[in-house]
């Protein structure tokens, strides 16, 4: 085929195409291309900018220690530019460290990191500095203090063809101050309360993080405190080795060759959790046995730096054929279910309520995950998004004309946009409420609640927008959410009983006097006697007929593992 | 606030903290997010191998000036690991730039090019290197000449942690081959026939470059050829400057800071499509005026270097107040509803099909685009995918049981995932198809087709799975399909029509002689006479109704325009 090319008339000439060649910096990469990074429409990328500060400082106030007070403050400038100030008590930023946390996309200190973060890519700080100087031209202040009694204040950009920051007038004075105020002038954003904007966002990190008090000053100067709902700081999260079943022969073979253990069996006991030293035994076992020596492929006692791709890939693929403890759920950091139940009640004071928090999971074999979920009815449920902001704007997550609303959050961060694409939505979604009584939940006074917590949240996006829909994680949380639904499904069914109920016997015992009387006159027995017998036949009719309800709920598992399989069946289309 | 955090517990030192901070090349970054880049799922990430490769392919020989001639490659080896072959006629890919196109992210021919091309950010066949790397541990070979009698070989890996490319093994031979040929290994993936596969790839990449002959060799050896519909290379798409209303302070800023323009008024003119002297006039006399010398701020004569960003502003804003033409169209270089309709006739045989051709619109303010929209009714449409390839999978794109399917194409790319968050699925969701007879449209023998046609075209993730689903994009894809559904429902109607009256007409004219008969006994009029004039009658009668149906169908063109205004309604809710 190529000879017949060959001859084919002119084109592009290579020196032409050589010269097209080019390389460009992730700063140029992602200024192209902002909605990958969440940034479309005005009111969402206002929002971004405020997501990126915020989850930093919740960050950077859990490795303090401290309770959470965050300022956000949002004023509004001629031309239609927006300043948005961020202020923390956190550990505040090293001066050193300084341009790599604001002038330098894919720097920080949680990329890669074994622990529980909401940030997780060390783009978004950067990516706020670099779009303010992108649609204004400005540089972005910070003021921040390590809490020596030394306050430091720059300005910071980005050299945007090299990806490196650049700082300017330095400041350092002393003072009490500890922690990090960032201001930053942003164009091409519009603030507005409604369900995609800074007030709703707000909302729901406050819900997910009962521990911290935030602060919000909106341009029309109005100030909202949402209020801490619990003085308890979440227990830090334990870093974790990484559990063999998440493991991939390239992530091997790389730590072998940084590891500082001296032999393969050592290296896989220190540098992984759950391997003992009889795993390390199991694991040689399995190995494929050497044709000429009989023992098995690649000795153990051999240097981590000697090991081939070929015998790593075959110790992962022994790795995935023994049983292992699951991964330590240390890792994880819930809202816990108490706290949660609290910080729901607070803002929704519904009629009624259940939170669900399950077990930890593992997903893509190795990656432990939590699920945590709620679903309220009725007080402020679903409708409380646009009471509290009292925006024209109907809806909650969904936006719209709906009353229920889908909160998702990853590591207690909010998730507004994408619902699309996202394992939460996706879950909502494959669940059947009617079985529920809740058919209708987007028409209902309904909030739904769902946290995914995990050291690595599978983003679909570099924007973190939404969660990848991954077979475990959607089933999981399809579970916890059938869970909280089959408790309000009680309750409302229990509800319509006793209404029915009360029904039944008022119209009962309405005429049992003249049903009494009749019989008096037919049979001659006493009136009263005859009276007090049918009161006893109703209440025990009523009270079988609360016997076939309830009976009626108990279907309710079976269905449900029924819906599993279904559910199962359909997945099989992909892998 | 700061004072009271201060005092609080230790947690993290500075010390300890700026110990934290780590810096990350692209590849690491993409290394450790590879769903970011459609690489979820083992079926879906061999797909993307295929579709990185392919549109690669595709540009080539367009550069080139050949019909494209592609061969598709897959292998099936031991442990599960798979090898991809792709081998194009383009315009090969010269020597000094190998490691540039095929061992680095983020570089290449296409970013920021102001031509319409397939591939647009630089990443994708380096990807598919690092993919080949992290799974299997391999190089990646290729074989490539730019048609000088001199093939080159060579081994291509990427410096992860530096995101550079290194080249080994290499070899240069004369020989007459023209293009290049790629060989990479893979683990972690999956080979099969579903909606999401290779084979269904490459079946849609046939519908949208008719002028491509596409050969697949699958793992079992089967050899399918999807053969070329035309002989006509498409135009060349002109490289375009940018529209004025397109651009942004800060690209103005960039450009004028690089221009060879001696003044500000001539960089204008030189640098931006549809501006005259006239309009660079009209752009100074908007400026804001001087407050001092009364002349407009911002003296056109003097050097662009010397522009600054608040005067950049201005002459921006200036742009917006000017009514200005539409950009060219000749940037965009649609597949032609000839064309299309030639390779959907091909493929699908449908009993009706409507392919629509939209005038170019803009989007953005001033990024020109294009839709072309087809809808398919009967034969293999819908179903299609499944007759063809067989597989145990049914459905069309949307996979599951459904027989209606829709394809989506950007740039004649089919894109096969992430269908939730993308402009084409908004729009087709939001159609009321029950206006065109076609309510459960995924239930019946229907292919709905768009390409979304566009030198910049907004993929919502570096993954390019999906387009960003801005307003005036799903607008316009929304109308293209209401108008080619309409077509198809107009068919529909008649179809039902015709039987309607075929079968009254049976009905009269079956009892028209006992009628006859009878009105002869009676009134003595000549019995044939009363025959003819009985069926004159039903003539007249079924064509009255006739025409009352063709009044129906005119109503269809105002529920559609009161069907948009409804549309813009719901969607105020963001800006």
């Amino acid at each position: 085929m190529a000879k017949k090319a060959a001859v084919e008339e002119k084109g592009i000439t290579p020196e032409e195409l050589s010269k097209e060649f080019k390389e460009y910096s992730v700063a140029e990469f992602f200024k192209r291309n902002r909605q990958m990074l969440g940034y479309t429409g005005k009111v969402r990328s206002l929002t971004t900018v405020v997501h990126e500060y915020v989850t930093n400082s919740l960050d950077a106030c859990e490795d303090a220690r401290v309770l959470p007070d965050l300022l956000v403050e949002i004023t509004e400038l001629p031309d239609g530019h927006f300043k948005v100030a961020a202020e923390d008590n956190g550990t505040g930023i090293p001066k050193p460290n300084i341009g790599q946390a604001l002038g330098q996309l894919l720097s920080g200190t949680k990329f890669m990191q074994r622990q529980q973060k909401r940030g997780q890519q060390g783009i978004g700080a950067s990516y706020c500095t670099l779009f303010s100087q992108i649609t204004t031209g400005k540089e972005t202040h910070v003021k921040t203090s390590v809490g020596d009694y030394k306050v430091y204040e720059c300005d910071v950009s980005i050299d945007i063809n090299k990806n490196t920051p650049a700082i300017r007038n330095e400041k350092e004075y002393s003072g009490k101050f500890k922690g990090t105020r960032i201001e930053t002038e942003l164009a091409e954003v519009e603030y507005n309360r409604s369900a995609f904007g800074v007030y709703e966002y707000l909302r729901r990190t406050a819900i997910a993080n009962p521990h911290a008090q935030i602060t919000l000053v909106e341009p029309n100067k109005e100030i909202t405190v949402f209020p801490r709902a619990t003085k308890e700081i979440p227990k830090m999260p334990k870093k974790v080795l990484p559990h063999p079943l998440g493991i991939t022969t390239s992530d091997l073979v790389d730590m072998a060759g940084v590891t500082d253990g001296r032999k393969i069996g050592s290296f896989l006991e220190k540098e992984f959790s759950r391997v003992s030293s009889e795993r390390v035994a199991e694991i040689q076992s399995l190995m494929p046995k050497d044709p000429k020596t009989g023992k098995p492929m690649c000795d153990f006692d051999r240097s981590p730096k000697s090991l081939q791709w070929a015998e790593a890939e075959k110790i992962v693929g022994a790795i995935q054929k023994i049983k292992w403890i699951a991964p330590e759920s240390d890792s994880l950091q819930p809202i816990g279910a108490k706290e949660l139940e609290k910080s729901l009640k607070n803002l929704l004071a519904p009629e009624e309520l259940r939170v669900i928090e399950r077990p930890p999971k593992v997903f893509r074999g190795g990656i432990s995950f939590m699920v945590e979920a709620a679903v309220a009815y009725g007080g402020k449920a679903g409708a409380a998004a646009n009471q509290q902001n009292g925006s024209g704007n109907a809806g909650g997550a969904a936006g719209g004309e709906t009353r229920g609303e889908a909160m998702r959050f990853a590591n207690r961060v909010p998730l507004l946009f994408d619902a699309g694409a996202c394992a939460i939505a996706e879950a909502v979604k494959t669940v059947d409420w009617a079985r529920y009584d809740l058919k209708d939940w987007e028409n209902l006074p309904v909030s739904i609640f769902v946290n995914f917590t995990s050291v690595y949240v599978p983003y679909t996006g570099a924007g973190k927008l939404a969660i990848s829909a991954e077979e475990e994680i959607v089933t999981e949380i399809r579970q916890a959410l059938m869970e909280a639904a089959r408790g309000v499904a009680i309750y409302l069914r229990e509800m319509r009983r006793a209404e029915e109920q009360e029904h039944r016997r008022s119209l009962f015992f309405r005429y049992i006097n003249e049903v009494a009387q009749c019989l008096h006159d037919v049979t001659g027995t006493e009136k009263t006697v005859l009276a007090a017998k049918l009161k006893k036949l109703a209440e025990e009719n009523t009270s079988l007929l609360e016997a076939q309800e309830a009976d009626e709920e108990e279907g309710l598992e079976e269905l449900e593992k029924a819906a599993e399989k279904e559910l199962k069946g359909e997945r099989g289309e992909d892998e």
